[in-house]
This record gives C-alpha cells, structure tokens and sequence, in this order.
C-alpha cells in the first residue's frame, strides 16, 4: 500500500542552521574534504587511509575514518552485500560523509565502492573540490595473492557470491584524482603522496 | 527469500583503527558527547540547539548538529514518517551520532524521537556518561500555539496521521539529566544552564 502522501518528506522545511561549516572547519584551520579511496579487497585502501590519518594527526588534522568494517557494524548493520544493498551501504556512507565534511572535518573512506555510478553520486554530494577520489589500481593477482581476511579463497570456493573481481565487476575510475599501484608502492609512500597532494590543493 | 548466509554481513571482521577516539578529542581539547534534545515538535529544540552551538563555538568548541530536517533530506530520504520508519531514522541519526562523538566532536541532535526505548538504544551506543539527554517538557498547549511549520493545524484538520502529540504517542524520558519547559525559560536561559552542566560535568 502506497504512503499516505503527508506521510512522506515532503512535509519538512529546512532549518536554519547557524553555524555554518566554513566556520567549524575554519575553527580547525583547515577545509574540509572527503578522500574517497577505492580499490579491490586487499588493494591496501585501509591500510594507507591508516597511515595517511596518522600522518595528518601529527599536523594537528582533524579527521575521520569510515571503513566498511566500522560501518557495518553500526548504522548498515541492516545490509547484506546484494548488489542494492552495496549501493545503499555507499550512498548512506557518502551522505555521512558530507555530514562530517561538513563539521569541518577530512574525512577518510575505505570502501571498495565498485560502481562508478555510486561514486559520482558522491561526489556530486560534496563542493566542487571537496571530493579526492583515490583509486588503488592494485591487480587482482596481486590482491588475491595478499587475501589478508581469506575472502578471495572463500569466493573462489564459490562460499562469497557477488564478490568484486571475482564474479562482481569493478568499474575503475575514469579519472581519479590519485592513482596508486600498491605492488609496486609502500602504504607509506603512498600516503606521503597524498599528502602533498593535499597541499598543493590547499587544502591543508 | 532469506540471504544466503555469506551474503549477510557476518563476514566482516574488525578493521584495527590506527587513530583513536581519544586522540580525536584531544587534538580539539574537549570530551567526545552527544547532547540529544527530546521534545514535541514546536518545544525549542532547534532553537535551543542552535543557540547552544553558537555559544560553545565562542568556546573554541568543535561541534556538529543534526536535526530532523537536514537529515531527512539527505541521509534518511528513503525513509517516511511511518512509526517503522521513524525508529530507522532514529537509528540511523544514533549511528552517525556514535561516529562523530569517535570523531571528536560533541554532537547536538534536534529529533521529537518519541519513544523510550529507541532513545536507550542510543545511550547503550555510546561509552557512560556520554548521552546527555535534553528534554523539553514544553507543554502541546504552548507547542501547538507557536505551531511554528503549520504543522498542529495539519494534524488537528487529519492531513498528518500519527503525529506526536496529536494522535501519536510522545513518552517522557524518565531519568533526562536536563529538563526544560520553554513557556517559561528563553533559549539563551537554557542554552546557558546546558552549558553549565558541561563544565560541572567536566565535558568542556
């Protein structure tokens, strides 16, 4: 049965909000933006959003880091991993996100995020600028080789169905605006990269 | 149809956050809270809220609000006014509420959030004496005079079924650790007592 259609959202008007998000980042003297990684499993995206957090703790950052681990566990503990609900995890996490960007803070994502629908979703979410997508180019050999949570064995033994880069698609990024190849790059150096990258953008 | 099992999300193990909660809060000299204000709609909430923060930035104080409004257009647009479907949006602003408090910030929420138990299941979200719950005892009377979106007259005319207060049940905190009636106290008045409560709480 359809909603009643006063039962939908139609009937909420927006609130002033008095402080603004320039003034809460403004407060931690730096701008807010989301640094979207995405890559296959075990492509290194938790390990070097990681990394890059420490990194930027020890400049006096403000950040946040959502992986899909956290995330699961909390606010889409309601989600499996067919394919909609893998759309609805990332959306839900992309309007966090901006949520978060908004509080003045640089937020760090982990997530394989597979579809370039989902990820210009978020993106669009977000100012002009304010989304850094940085795409871990990883090969599936290389991945499968490392296997740090056994998921590629699991799925080839056909226990995982729908799993990205086995029987799933991944839809690499047509223009990230970071591309790394962690078999042949540190986590450490990777994360370097981004921060100067960051500068350069001043964003930090 | 259930999930094949592998499809839910029991495969998740734990990502080792390398950068902690404490850290987070520390960087911003403050304690991680959440400080939900409660109340019909009409009651102050907002108001109150929006007041609060703008006094706890002249603090230098990192913080961030969600309402009912700029969530409902983003994070919880899936979701209608049903009574299923407002403890999913109360859920769902509980999560993001536990992720910024990890984040460091202290965290104000402006939701009617009618019912008991969907406010206990956001206290047992977060470490003790970090929800601060905030009721706003303003009698319907007053609330339904100052209708402040029209709402109550909706309401009394049938065009908004189960609406809190009307002919959906709002349940009164029983143990709050703040009360106000706004018929009879300003903004700036409470806004003032919540943030004495903070200090003495050693919160700010």
């Amino acid at each position: 049965m359809p909603l009643h259609p006063l039962r939908r959202n139609t009937n909420v008007s927006w609130q002033r909000e008095e402080v603004g998000r320039t003034e809460r980042a403004g407060l931690k003297g730096q701008r807010s933006c989301v640094l979207w990684f995405t890559g296959l499993s075990g492509s290194g995206k938790s390990t070097i959003a990681n990394c890059l957090e420490r990194l930027l703790l020890t400049q006096g950052r403000h950040t946040v880091l959502l992986d899909g681990d956290n995330v699961r566990h909390g606010l889409n503990k309601d989600l499996g991993f067919t394919e909609a609900d893998r759309v609805e995890n990332i959306r839900r996490v992309g309007e966090v996100a901006r949520l978060m960007a908004d509080a003045g803070l640089i937020v760090l994502t982990a997530f394989i995020s597979p579809f370039l629908t989902e990820r210009e979703l978020v993106r669009r979410l977000l100012p002009a600028g304010e989304f850094i997508e940085i795409y871990l180019a990883t090969p599936l050999t290389e991945c499968e080789r490392r296997d740090p949570k056994g998921l590629y064995r699991k799925a080839r033994r056909g226990e995982i169905p729908d799993f990205t880069g086995i029987d799933s698609p991944y839809e690499a990024p047509e223009a990230p605006e970071l591309r790394f190849d962690t078999s042949d790059c540190s986590a450490e150096t990777c994360a370097g990269i981004i921060l100067e990258y960051l500068a350069e953008m001043k964003l930090i």
